[in-house]
């Protein structure tokens, strides 16, 4: 796995200060899994970090010293605390705070369960701290929304290698197959261009099925006539990228063709759509108002894409405006998928999905595929 | 996917109200999907159920209502509140609790976070209900930790099939290729004797690597002499099995072969150590002194297993005795793995997991596969 050189890793600590000093908070303890990756390049199943205006404290457990400790090297301002075996996890998590904060800690509101709050409320009680904790939301997540240069490098790089992949999905060649074994061949794929693991599991929904959103992959063998709607995805660096296409078991009839057509004319429309400063809903809404214009306004019955990065649903969310849910204004170095779909229920579906980044004065697809296999 | 039942449904929402009338509490919000899963049938990554002393209400998005209406045919009391588009997910549980509850409603604190939380007594604030919240730990998971007639199926089916793909594994066919090379194998391996998906991340640690127990699988190619460390799982219907097994490249030598054979002993000790009654921890303590007494404790850095079922990782806890964890008694019909290891940093290890279940005077082995291959 390749790790952001350290100079990177120092600019996002940096940027994370600056938010922290306007939030007027002296001490995050981030718990956040995709946010520790993003701070120290430690990916670990059990972490924290505590940032403070002077050093980054990483609480780990032994399994994760070796590859911390190479980071420690060249990462100034970063120590380890190593949990003790005869210690835990949750007890150097507030032995950490304790000793970091100045009065408040803030902690990730979105992230620590209601019993785990409680927990460490007892624990900095039981230590005779007077720290008192607030709830910050997505204060790390704001700075991953926009790309450094070395993720849109790795971004760049899995792009390449998802649409290598997709290039040999060969439609004539899957025909008698069933869903679930079109799902293994596509996941070896992915594994033979170099990534790590796929990023959710394949969708390959064949026929009536295409027709459901959110189908997975079943028994169906792909048939004569089948709208098969292919999704998948792979983890590259800990990165994530994603791509759909949906293709027709044997010539398509004219009734596939256009509704294939109508969705990647949507799609078209939503990359034309994004500029910096334009609403992430205005992208959606390009979308939306081409499928409308094809009757089919009802049938697309999801969001037009999501944020990529250290998750496979990050920010931005490009979807219909909600007043309850933020509504970001798109920056240079915003990665996110256009994947508008339409979906008859009883008859079939499509959807198509790339993904793009927003420059200086629009978009570039990261991905690069025929839309029409 | 094979779906349990309504009897088994009924059974299980029938414990699970005795456990609530012991805590005298008359309604639960349960948010955790697997135990949504365990009450409903219904795999949703969005979903909430609100039960009381009556009835099960399930709040879904329209992804989900042809799923969950015809659960709804056979399962007596399941009511559905559906999303409506105007509105948000969150109103409708807010909703379902207010007009479920009779004063006071639980809720799983190991699940819902500081920021739902807030939001959703927010709610009930607004809507002028009286209605306080309770936090509750592992009402439904206690229930799901000894397994029904129906899961016992299901995960016997499963370990079957898992160990048929594990006697594909042939370690001089696997001479030369890389890790991943041989994780993508085994992942279209698990495919193609009918799982949905893999449990998790397949992990072939070769050479020095094996040494490491949280490594994945990476660009080493296995090498004469190499230990391979392969431990994999699967998801069928819904429930997870997990095996491991460690193989040598070429014929082993002495240490590897003496290695393997200590690590054997362990996890026969701790199944000989397996019976209704005993401390969960004690099984833990078997598979250790093996370990100890061939010079090999340092070594073991882990737990010896955990348990199987809608979770990859559930109760019971087979590992050291903790005093703030739960130290279970075992009861016929809880399954879990057995899985010792000995690393030696630098060169390498071993770990031989199968999957198990606590019978009325013993336990039985759930997967069948020679241990040393």
């Amino acid at each position: 796995m390749r790790i952001a050189p350290a100079e990177f890793h120092l600019a996002r600590h940096a940027r994370l200060r600056a938010e922290l000093a306007a939030a007027a908070i002296d001490t995050l303890l981030v718990t956040s899994l995709p946010n520790i990756a993003y701070l120290t390049g430690l990916f670990a199943s059990t972490a924290a970090v505590v940032v403070t205006p002077t050093a980054l404290r990483l609480i780990i457990d032994g399994r994760y010293l070796g590859t911390a400790k190479l980071r420690q090297h060249d990462l100034p301002g970063l120590t380890i605390d190593l949990v003790p075996a005869t210690s835990s996890f949750e007890q150097s998590v507030a032995d950490a705070v304790v000793a970091s904060s100045n009065g408040k800690a803030g902690f990730e509101a979105d992230l620590l369960t209601v019993r785990q709050h409680l927990d460490l409320v007892g624990r900095l009680a039981r230590s005779g701290s007077k720290t008192g904790l607030e709830g910050t939301q997505g204060l790390v997540e704001r700075l991953r929304v926009v790309k450094d240069d070395w993720e849109l490098g790795r971004l760049l790089d899995a792009a390449g290698r998802l649409s290598d992949a997709a290039k040999c999905i060969i439609p004539k060649a899957l025909a008698g197959m069933a869903e679930r074994e079109v799902a293994a061949v596509i996941e070896a794929q992915l594994r033979y261009v170099g990534f790590d693991k796929p990023a959710f599991d394949t969708i390959v929904a064949a026929g009536p099925n295409s027709a459901v959103p959110h189908y997975r992959a079943g028994d169906r063998r792909l048939s004569e006539g089948d709208l098969v709607v292919i999704d998948f995805g792979g983890m590259l660096d800990g990165y994530a990228v994603d791509l759909t296409r949906t293709i027709t078991v044997g010539r398509p009839r004219e009734r596939e063709r256009q509704l294939l057509e109508h969705v990647a004319a949507a799609q078209a429309a939503a990359f034309a759509a994004i500029a910096p400063g334009t609403a992430a809903t205005a992208v959606d809404d390009a979308a939306r108002r081409a499928l409308e214009a094809a009757g089919l306004g009802e049938a697309f019955s999801h969001g037009t894409g999501h944020g990529l990065g250290l998750e496979i649903h990050e920010r931005p969310r490009v979807a219909r405006w909600r007043a309850d849910l933020v509504d970001e204004a798109l920056q240079p170095g915003m990665v996110f998928t256009l994947e508008p779909g339409a979906y008859l229920a009883g008859w079939g579906g499509a959807r198509i999905e790339d993904d793009v980044v927003v420059t200086a004065d629009g978009a570039k697809w990261l991905t690069d595929v025929p839309r029409l296999l």
